[in-house]
C-alpha cells in the first residue's frame, strides 16, 4: 500500500526532526504500511468490482503482523489512567517503547477499521494517552476515501476525520492514509470479517 | 429527571458566572431535563423490570420539544466549518442565539443517545465549534451509568465518558448526567425507536 495522505502536526514534527527514536517510530509504521502487498508483487492491487466489496481486516493484520513481527511492538497496551476498563476505551491496539528502558520513548497506534464515530473514540483514546504522559507520540492509520469505496460497508477514511484533525494541533500526532497502487475488477477479494485469516497469537503487552 | 451528575469546565464556570446569556442557557437546558416527567406526576419514574427495556428517544424528545416550543431553541444548525457535509459530523443538534442579533452568544448542546463511539463524535463536533467560534458554549447530555442499565442496549453513559472530560478542560464546555426520581418495576414502560412519537415538526434552523 501507499501512504498518499499524511496529517504531521507541528510538534509531532519537531520530535521526528529532532528524536532519532521518533524517527524510527515512523519509519517502522510506514514500512509495515508499504509491506502490505498482493501475492507475488511488490505492491498492491484491490479489487474494485463493486462497491464495498473488500473486508478491510486482512489489510490491518498484515500490517498489525509485520510491526509485530519484524519490528517487535506490542498489542494490546492498557492505559493506566482507563484502569484497563474496556468499557471506558480498552487498551491502545498497538504500542512499543524505543530506546532506554528506565526512560523510553513510547508510541501508540491505531489501524482504525470501525466506522467515523469509532474513529472519533480512537484518536480521542490516544490522546488520552499523550495528555497522560503514557504515550510521548500517537498514530493513527486509515483508509483514503477512494480506496475504502472498495472496502467494508461504512469504514471510517481519512478524508471523513480529517476536519477534526484540528483536535490535534497540540498533540505529538501523525495520522496516515493508505491507498492501494492499482485497481483492478480481476484482483483477489479481500475477506470479510475473519474469514480465512490465520489464528497467529498476538504478541500482547505484559508487564 | 434529576441532573445527578455535571462536569462544567473552568471557562464555562467563569463564562457563567459572568454573562447573563450564558446563566439563561444553562437555566434552559436545565429546566428542560427537569421537566422530562411521567404522565400525571411531577417527576420521572423509569421501570426497571429488566435491563434495556425502555427506550431513550422518547426522554431525548422530551427535552427537545421544551426546548423548542417553549424556550425557542433550533434543530439541526450546521457548522460552517463543515460544510453542511453529514459525513463529517452533521449539524449541531439543537442551537440558540442569545442576546444581540449582530454579536449573539452562541449556544449548541446535544443529547447523546447512541453509543460510546457517537458520543466521542458528538464531543469532538461541539469542540470543532468552540475552536472555530461558531459556538461559545456547547452542552452534552447524556443518561447516567445507573439509569442507562435500563435503556436502550450500548447507550452511551456519563460515567463512561467521564475520563475523557480531559479534552475538555481548555474548552467552555458543559456535561449534564441525568437519571430519574424514581425506580418501580411497575411504571410504563418507554417504546423503542420511534414508536409511539408523534410527529411534530421541529423547529429547524433556517438562515
Amino acid at each position: 500500500m501507499l501512504i498518499t495522505k499524511e496529517y504531521i502536526s507541528p510538534i509531532a514534527l519537531e520530535i521526528i526532526e529532532q528524536n532519532p527514536y521518533a524517527q524510527s517510530a515512523v519509519f517502522e509504521v510506514r514500512d509495515s504500511i508499504g509491506s502490505i502487498v498482493s501475492r507475488n508483487l511488490s505492491y498492491f492491487v484491490v479489487n474494485c468490482s463493486a462497491k464495498n466489496c473488500n473486508g478491510v481486516v486482512p489489510i490491518k493484520e498484515k500490517c498489525y503482523a509485520k510491526l509485530e513481527e519484524y519490528y517487535l511492538w506490542y498489542r494490546e497496551k492498557p492505559l493506566d489512567y482507563l484502569h484497563n476498563d474496556q468499557q471506558k476505551g480498552g487498551p491502545i491496539d498497538v504500542y512499543k517503547e524505543f530506546g532506554l528502558a528506565a526512560d523510553p520513548f513510547k508510541v501508540g497506534l491505531e489501524f482504525e477499521t470501525g466506522n467515523i464515530s469509532s474513529a472519533h473514540r480512537s484518536m480521542n483514546k490516544l490522546k488520552v494517552g499523550l495528555i497522560k504522559g503514557e504515550l510521548d507520540m500517537a498514530m493513527l492509520i486509515m483508509p483514503t476515501k477512494q480506496l475504502s469505496y472498495y472496502l467494508t460497508d461504512r469504514v471510517s477514511n481519512y478524508e471523513e476525520l480529517q476536519p477534526y484533525f484540528l483536535h490535534l494541533e497540540d498533540s505529538p500526532f501523525v495520522v496516515f492514509g493508505f491507498d492501494a497502487e492499482e485497481y483492478s475488477s480481476t484482483a483477489d477479494l479481500l475477506p470479510k470479517g475473519r474469514d480465512g485469516m490465520s489464528d497467529r497469537s498476538i504478541r500482547k503487552w505484559r508487564q
